[in-house]
């Protein structure tokens, strides 16, 4: 294989620098020169001083073949890249009537005048070509067919990317990805079972990535074509797996929702929710995939105990006796769900997410799911941290994962 | 004031620059170093590449008063930063009984032996100490009082720097920081509104933050005295909102749902949702918020027809007239909800989040949202995009503006 090709990624921004946002730019420019077969050397994250990035600009130029910069395309006063790049360019830049009447049709559909500062958005720099920015007014600018300067704003730089980006970035070579995402072990543990991971290596990139509860494989395969870099990928995948296949429960974009979603959809059955400590965030993960209502009859928001004995029919025996943090009021809460809804399976949960509400015998953290189906009840306890958006993120995982244990013995 | 001192953050890891995850480590540890007094030149962030590791560390030594590497402390393969970081420093590693005695008891916690790999965790340079991180197994490293390695593990990062940060990272000034979050008009449209956004630029800095349906302003204001920094920023803050007073609904941590929490727990009254294309999502993001419980007494996720009238008392002669997505059901489903929970407040959601299931009368985007409550129901007609995250996530963030719109005139 050929040299490959290197690329630097520039996100300029005060807000990036004083930790205000994740800079999710970054995330999503390395994606694309990945997929185009760019190694990215480097991500460098500015202030909005000119110094700075006059000369981050200089040094990406001197060590990469391509360079993509972001941020400081806009109307207020903190940006100034398009200024600098003139510079550095030894350029000037010259009005665009066609780019202005881009900006005038932008302003006239949200039923506006161009404001002031917007004019400047039409003075293209004369090494520079305008890229077009659908959902935005300023235009993305081409320098050289070497740097590409994009606005900041992340959904404008996804946007341009997908539809324009092929156009004004040439490939580089081909990489064939994927990512094997798995529950049950940690990272030590993974590596314990793996019984060729090794020989993965040896064919592609391998990185470990933990996440709460879980554990994502990513698999990186280069080629100077795309059938020898999938080719790779394959082998390394199934190198990979050897040993840790059943925690496997998803693939690349694949969310334990649209898995479970998929599972549901081709046998036919549908689920409802009974949610407490959640407080519907099962619903929401689960109507996060298009075509949930095929499957997803609805729910129950339960926070209060009364709620859960007048919408699920859970007795107050049951309440009194074990609490409603219990794996008994788990399960009458998903058998209520799947008996209001007439579905075929209900999910619950029921716990203390924290910080504060526990106590000794049920301390924050302690939290019941439990799912009801044709073939009875089965529930588990979670033992989680002392963190509430933690607690509540695993818990909708976990729920969903038990689901998806069901769903994937069934078949 | 004295020269501002300087700060470089170094984030490694091929999983950053192949776009693999958005990289928040950056952003914790900006935030850090700008409440120390730093100001940040430049995160870099690189793969698990020994070279580039080691030219970033020296220029970040040779440009910066401090540096924190994060990334590259843990077991597997790609974690080679500790090496490095030796041969910047000139030295050796040297065993800690000590620090092996804390791994030895992290892992007995988890009910298994060290792990061979984990062992190295105890070889500490003989530049550096070692430096606790109570989630994890590997320690922080910090090397001359100069640059602390940590872990790249996003929550072990927060932890440690939160718990040691401060004993560890010497105070370089004093920052005040103050956000304030609008709604209801875009980036140009406040500049537009602001009748002191120059004066307010004279003081400190000042950012733009343009998100999906609202902006946040960002004040940064420098001192040599917490009470210098402190009375710049109050100062900027009152000229930034001259002019928009009224589009500024919450500052800083503050989320719609935690105003709108407030707001309820403050005036004593209750709310309910009834939920059809968010599937869950309002109930979720109001019980983000702890203690919500003594003002969120339910909801119902009322995905199909059959449980708009079920479950809401929605008539099907309003669904058959007017559709299931229309102004006249979501007003229904809210009071639905309210009179099930004996609620003060009911608060729903119906429409068409896509991105399939438009016609050309009712397209996608098109959603209703609709508050009941002593005074009657209001309504509003949202026009949102093609995008089924972009539009459920704007739905919640409408439907609690909505109800915060209410409360706040009430008061």
């Amino acid at each position: 294989m050929g040299k490959i090709k290197t690329a630097r990624v520039i996100t300029i921004g005060d807000e990036i620098i004083t930790g205000k946002i994740v800079d999710t730019n970054a995330f999503h420019i390395s994606r694309f020169l990945l997929n185009r077969g760019y190694r990215v050397n480097s991500i460098v994250s500015i202030g909005d001083i000119p110094s700075a990035i006059r000369s981050a600009v200089r040094k990406a130029l001197a060590e990469s073949d391509i360079v993509i910069v972001t941020g400081g395309l806009g109307p207020t006063h903190d940006d100034i890249t398009k200024k600098i790049l003139c510079e550095v360019f030894k350029c000037k830049t010259c009005f665009s009537p066609s780019v202005y009447r881009y900006i005038e049709s932008y302003f006239k559909k949200r039923g506006v005048a161009v404001p002031d500062v917007c004019r400047d958005y039409a003075e293209i720099p004369t090494e520079a070509t305008a890229v077009k920015n659908p959902p935005g007014a300023a235009p993305a600018l081409l320098f050289q067919k070497r740097l590409l300067a994009l606005p900041g704003v992340p959904h404008e730089v996804s946007e341009i990317l997908e539809k324009y980006g092929n156009r004004v970035i040439p490939r580089a070579g081909f990489t064939a990805e994927r990512t094997i995402h798995t529950a049950g072990a940690g990272e030590a543990g993974l590596m314990r079972r793996m019984t060729s991971l090794d020989a993965a290596r040896e064919i592609a990139d391998i990185a470990f990535l933990p996440k709460r509860g879980r554990v994502d494989l990513r698999i990186i395969a280069r080629g100077e074509t795309a059938p020898a870099a999938n080719g790779k990928r394959r082998k390394a995948e199934k190198f990979l797996k050897e040993g840790i296949e059943e925690l496997v429960w998803g693939y690349d974009g694949d969310s334990i929702e649209s898995v479970v979603g998929g599972l549901l959809a081709k046998a036919g059955k549908t689920v409802a929710v009974a949610e407490s400590c959640t407080g519907g965030g099962i619903g929401s993960a689960i109507t996060d995939i298009s075509g949930s209502s095929n499957y997803f009859l609805g729910g129950i928001i339960a926070y209060s105990n009364r709620a859960k004995q007048a919408e699920l029919g859970v007795s107050p025996y049951l309440l009194r006796k074990h609490g409603a943090v219990s794996r008994e009021v788990a399960s009458a809460m998903a058998e209520g769900a799947r008996k209001k809804f007439n579905s075929d399976y209900g999910l619950s949960a029921t716990g203390i997410a924290g910080p504060t509400g526990g106590t000794k015998e049920k301390p924050v953290g302690l939290i019941y799911i439990a799912l009801a189906g044709p073939e009875g009840v089965s529930s588990k306890e979670l033992k989680l941290t002392r963190s509430r958006p933690i607690n509540r993120e695993r818990t909708v995982f976990q729920a969903l994962h038990l689901l998806h244990t069901v769903l994937k013995e069934k078949r």
